[in-house]
């Protein structure tokens, strides 16, 4: 935890905020800090700034005096679209695209991804979120990443992406294609298949739609290991 | 599992090897071949190519006839110096580095490093090796990374840096610093600090060695997202 990010609802008044459980021991058994110090803190979707240590007057409560001073990071201006990886990859490639700055994720159904990734109580909305938060506490950034489902392909690609996408838009797909671009600082859409790729129906289906197929070298990456390294290796980090 | 790799102590003569357990029941199970089918392998530290799989008059036993068609991707010409990771979070970056096509790793101590961390099982050479097989099997690749295992910072940088580093050498370190340059085709060294990041002391080594800072953006990332987005910006990939 790299930053206390401060909810609405922790706002006592007078710029004066609880810290919830994990905070205040992170607070005082991490940084083994003791009142009238003070720490990096941020508003959820807010500016960041210092936080003051004071006491709650409350045993077992921790309040803290923000003050805003910057603004968060600048966005990545990367928009994601994520063939819906395996539960347990989900916590770390959503923790990995926030802390390298995305803000737009679709996490799209996929030919080759298993319908039970759907039933996961990991999609639940605040259970993204919690997610997310990881990696704006990671990253020192306040600004929670919007995330869309799109459960079935076809209707997505058809009805909802052209109003979604910005931007340049590539795919990574091995195969006789450019190598995906570099250092690119301009808005973006990049499309991530799942483990075994996407089928050749839905590749012709995001050409259709304006996406170029680009390449990322001969090796073949996990999909966990593709996002951060494509992410980064096609954008140039804000 | 994207290759089948065989050692030599698979080879039973005449270019025919014996698949192990995890090999066979990945071709029966997954793959779903039958004898007389084909599917892509490699020699460990050889070439890659096709097996053509054979009875092995041998219940529960397989084999396959190999022919050597290609080399296998060039090695990316990246020198990571990666201070030691926590155990749970080793496996997964042995196994990116490698399936990024990394072939020489040092790991580091560091003041940062938990001093428990050198204690792992998972330090173990055949422990390491096997990481990196999961790598090579991931990306289609037959050359195994060289690991060198650095227990104290000060001599190794000291007696062995000088030996062990080629081309430019560069410390992602965040600070007033140049941003890392980016798709570097020429063989470069990489230094990786641990969570925390490298302490003064050891980013001044570093420097008089010869390595020059440089900043990865504003926001501070897991080691285990910064090893795969770093390498991915810092090199083109072969």
């Amino acid at each position: 935890m790299n930053l206390l990010l401060l909810d609405a609802d922790q706002h006592m008044g007078q710029g004066r905020y609880r810290l919830t459980e994990r905070q205040r021991d992170h607070v005082r058994h991490i940084l083994k800090l003791e009142n009238g110090a003070q720490c990096r803190a941020g508003l959820l979707n807010g500016p960041m700034g210092k936080l003051v240590l004071v006491d709650a007057n409350k045993t077992n409560e921790l309040d803290g005096l923000f003050t805003a001073e910057y603004d968060p990071p600048a966005p990545l201006p990367l928009s994601l679209l994520l063939a819906l990886p395996r539960p347990k990859m989900l916590k770390r490639m959503l923790i990995d695209a926030t802390s390298l700055g995305v803000k737009r994720i679709v996490l799209l159904n996929s030919w080759k991804v298993d319908k039970s990734y759907w039933q996961t109580p990991e999609l639940k909305a605040h259970q993204l979120q919690w997610k997310m938060r990881l990696g704006l506490e990671q990253a020192r950034d306040t600004q929670m990443p919007e995330v869309l489902l799109a459960h079935r392909f076809k209707p997505f690609v058809e009805d909802q992406l052209a109003e979604w996408l910005r931007g340049d838009c590539y795919v990574a797909h091995p195969g006789p294609y450019p190598r995906l671009p570099a250092g690119r600082t301009a808005e973006t859409t990049l499309a991530l298949g799942p483990e075994g790729g996407w089928t050749d129906y839905e590749i012709d289906m995001l050409v259709q739609h304006g996406f170029q197929c680009g390449h990322f070298g001969q090796r073949i990456l996990r999909a966990e290991t593709a996002l951060p390294a494509i992410t980064a290796h096609i954008m140039t980090m804000p």
